[in-house]
């Protein structure tokens, strides 16, 4: 098989009002920028071997989009699906539709915060979440999906 | 009245995730491909004697402004909002502001699955429902909705 | 093997108030009586080339007898169980325990009604599911049994 | 128009248990029996100048029958649903599909019971309920009943 | 003993917005006036031979203290709580302590109405309870008062 | 007094769709069909030396005289209620006018079913509970009941 | 017709606590006191040509009364129902029996406050809610109502 | 510093129906009068070298009122709100607008009763609660805003 | 300061459904078009002295970025989130993402309509809410909006 | 095999406060103690040719540890979980990570007592459940558990 | 008698986490430690001429443990659960198991904190509550076990 | 400073049940042992230069005990609370208590299985939860909390 063709692939989405990272609400959501998430996660992934590509949606039909495009791929999937975490049967069938490691993200312990953000509809459609990790969060996921995706391979 | 002018016109509106039938759980869903239901459409639209056409939108969005264009068409309405069935009171809003026949659709048994999928907000700004049938669930309700075009026109 | 022997039949089931149907809340239920209804059904069956036997009960009990009866025969069942829909679970565990084809009706959009109308307890242990199309409700579970019938003798 | 014909009829429906009266719990549904209730809406009712049939049925079919009999042929009708009372919306839609006056009774107060007893999902379909006065529950509600007959032949 | 003493006496407590009957909502309320509701029930107290006393308030005090004063007094009671049927404990705190006759009255039928009417917090605090009867639950609830205070001198 | 009189009698009354025993969802229910658990009960009762007598009913109404005679005949009783159980409050007020003992069989854990399947509204009306053990609640409900009767007869 | 008699007028009700206004929780209530609010109040009304009359009440009697008051002098209101907004079903029944305008008033935003204060069970009986905007609420309001009795008066 | 004007001064403040003490239901309430809580309050006070003024209201709007005034003048609070403590958020809002130590008191263990008793809306705006320890509530409670009166004092 | 750069912009955001303002349910909604409601913003945006843009999408994702434009010219948000009121917490966190006044519209009573809309999950994110006074509610949002303009310029 | 090996064994293991049966509330509990449960239970072991050993814990833990030692050891399992039956799904997991024979017992009908206790959190994890005989309840259990060990011995 | 043998004892029982009294969250739970608190109890029991006992446990088996000893002891309990209150059914069955005086304690207002902490479901089986008064919660609570004694012995 | 003093120290902290990893339910958690998954967190800990020390308790008291002294010691904190997650408000406020970094593992994704195992009460204690990864979910949260200290430690 040509080694091109298979080296790891991540599709890292990130959901609505993620464009505003470092300036929104700081004191919740921190001061890094989705810009400096993305100069993280690609940092790590030269570290992993891997490839990653991150967009952002404001759009639920977009990220739906955005998940298929993935799965037709084979590429693995770092969602971060914002507050659509807490209603979006949509994206939540989306990810149960395509058969590639997935996991979900939150930089702020959602169990913490509103009770209306305690709970993920998405949740059940991915293989594992991490959140409450600030940056890390993307980081610790990433790696889960790469770790996935290498025991796909063996 | 030109005859052209009064032929019975229908639209059909996929919802999302519909693109992957076929493809997505087809121990679920089943094994048959959107073309495939928008072909066994076209089929009994021919013998009742009607115009179909057919679209899928993941974007909820796109969905409200199909249902306005149809509502302003005086086209009759099949419509299978998959997962926003289970809480875009938009779509519903968009439903009731249109006077056309309407019918929503589910190819599975919806009462028989996850709770949240028990109940749809949709359903009632629709005519009637049809659920479980598989694609007989489409063309039941193409049957129904050509009946009521039928009925309007006496 | 005989050709009697396999020819398709069904059994219309029809709960309790639906013998009122025609007096019963015109403007709710609509002006055709259970025989307008039945006759409608037997009409289809011929064009189908199927047998339809159509009985009322007023009693969770007969109802419960009724579909024994079909599953032990082999027939597929038409069912309205009027408002058994929302609380008899006996009812439920009795369409749960045949395996024929089997699918529920409703006259009325029940998800447009009152809260205690918007689910049945019954619809999970059916096929399918078919509400608010008034007299066509009941034909077009007919056609979606039939068609099930067929599949089964393929 | 003939007297006979339009004589005042009650029709008294008891539900499941109340052939029990006098013997079952004492100290809740009191010492008097079946018989004495009827004996003395018998005697109330020569008073008011009308007739009273009474009828007890454990079985919910014969509750929606004895109901739906009424309502033919024009009688008032006083019940006492029993424990139907609290999840019978079959009767419910049996009693709102007949046009007489109807009022629902409870001998004991069924607000001061267990949390189940405190609703009843038949009481929408009544012109009203008599609750927690014993036997003159049924005979205040005999009293209301007759007096709406007064009103429609007046 | 004085048989003036004894002559059997019964408050009649109207609440809230009572005082607008026949003004407020006709069409749910009636035409009747308060005034006309209290000489028919004085006037069936002349029938019954008792003394009726009747008030109306719009604050919960003030019926509170109402309560108290009939029950010092040993006059059976009365009582339309109108909304506060809904909500207020201390009524039913203050009904619950006095011993005498009492039942509650409703002149709609509370239970066909808004959800929050369809439960009476206060209920449980009295003998018995008649809703839906227009004027005549209040006369309903007359002779029911009547006849327990008639049973208590025996 | 007359030994024949006193002689241990215990009434078995199986719910609806227990007569499909065998057939029904051998998988959940187990292959024993109705027959083999009277059976089953029959030669316990022999050793126990008392009477059993086995009934079906699919109507509620006939469970509830089924239990009313029982408790006239002063026959302790073993019930497996079905889907009754949890929704029929007339049964459970049967049950709790008859002074016998009374025992309620599941055949499968119904706590580990259906949420609505986990709680029995009859239960609180019974002296016992035994479920989960298949044929075995029976015979373990025949032995409790049993031991009741002698306790009784001490 | 008079001029004075039909000069716009419009009855201001303040509830319960408002009377501590600038001085309870300055930082929840603003540091304007209920003069102040008064004087904004009658500075609007003259600029819109009508009259305004502020009152203020702690007892939920005593604001029904004047509910009924202004509707019996044809006077639109403006209310602030302070806490009773979140449980006096008698304050919305006095204000549903009242047929003039009607707009109520939250000087904060109760829908991001505690839970309980996030609904109003006034609000479905007045023709408007304006919350949220401190001192600007009220005057709003009194804008809303004097242009409602202009349309009366066209 | 005057020392008169420094005196410790407690406003004790009683609810509804708690006039009726010793009288209403005694097993409930046990048979001190509302006169001997007095006493024995003012008995401690006179211990605490406080003084002591009690009022009982029924109404809500006058407990506001004697809220509002106890914190104008700088008068701790020992308050049992009787049954509004379930409901009345008009007096929570009166308490937690004055700025002065406050306990709520209960006589009777409302943990132990109805559940509508077993929260209080009440209790959030005040220090602290004490319930359950009949007189003794009252005095607990005195001791704990005395000691928390001495605390400003420092 | 250039004047043109601090003259006061208000961005209009109509939500979905709104383009058929007029045409849609006019007993509920009422007969002016969604150009008739421009118009009269922009007149009186010429009054206040202020520029308004209105705009109108069917996609919760254009809502979102409009928003986000509108924070990021510093321009106040009069914004009517039609059905994404009742559900879009994506919609709640733009606008809690941005410093800019804002206030939430809804031409109907939300308040007195179906369950799902009598609470608005977007409003604890905007500075107030303004309900049920048609064209109205925007007319008094502007005037909202354009006063917090104008005390920030202060 | 060795026939000792294979001696039937069964654990038995008490809940928290079972410490005190025969004390702690005899007229809920029964006058037997623990004592007399475990000489009934070994009693009835010898009749049946198996070993019981029985235990009382108070800690969570200490059943846990218990549980597993009983499955380590396949010895079949007699649990009466006391008050943690309603809220312990450490030992609901400890159950169901044992593959042996298991029944839950309760002495009381814990369906009729208060509504917390109606449904236990463990009884998923068992085969079946027994409850409301008394010390038949650990009897029943004990023939139940000890039927399953013979059949796994088939 | 003697008198050592009847010199009154109270067992005062800390929950989980408060020997962290002082260090945890002071802001929450005050600046004393749990020495602190003992030291204070001891100097009131020496007032109040009683003996008391002060023990932590983290582990709610060991809680239990005390409960009993200290009920076996005839020694009234002062128990702070900490967060067992709020769900141990476990430790309020051995309160309700011992017949001693018994008063539970909070030193936090539980009800002004997260809604898990609004209720106690070991409270209905104390004889009181005090709550939010610090370190006072404690000695009010000793205060009044010892006067329960005090009367126990009279 | 001492540099083996200030070297990373991590307490790990498995809750009930997890001593049977990989013999209890391996379709559900996985073949590794607890020892595997030890072996795993201290290879990568000597990778992440910190030390780990591994513990497992059953009971709730001493998992508390555990997280005290993780914080008394400064030492971060992996905590896999079991099925403690779902109930144990004791286990959330140690946690809460203790000052160093902490966070949450779950080896299955506990979103997609029942629903009580859907949300933890401990989360909101934590600084982050990590879920359905396996023993990845382990060493994510390791590197997590290593990170922590390494910024504590700037």
């Amino acid at each position: 098989m040509n080694a091109a063709k298979t080296r790891k692939a991540i599709a890292v989405i990130h959901g609505p009002n993620l464009n505003l990272l470092g300036v929104r609400e700081p004191e919740v959501y921190g001061s890094a920028t989705l810009q400096d998430v993305n100069a993280a996660l690609r940092s790590l992934a030269r570290e992993l071997d891997c490839d990653v590509t991150a967009q952002q949606h404001s759009s639920e039909g977009d990220i739906i989009d955005a998940v298929h495009a993935a799965g037709a791929a084979g590429h693995a999937i770092v969602i971060n699906p914002g507050a659509y975490a807490h209603y979006s049967y949509a994206i939540r069938d989306a990810l149960a539709a395509v058969a590639v490691p997935k996991v979900e993200v939150h930089m702020t312990n959602i169990h913490a915060r509103e009770s209306f953000r305690q709970s993920s509809v998405v949740a059940p459609a991915v293989n594992g979440v991490v959140a409450g990790l600030g940056v890390d969060s993307y980081l610790l996921a990433l790696r889960a999906v790469a770790a996935m995706l290498d025991k796909q391979r063996d």
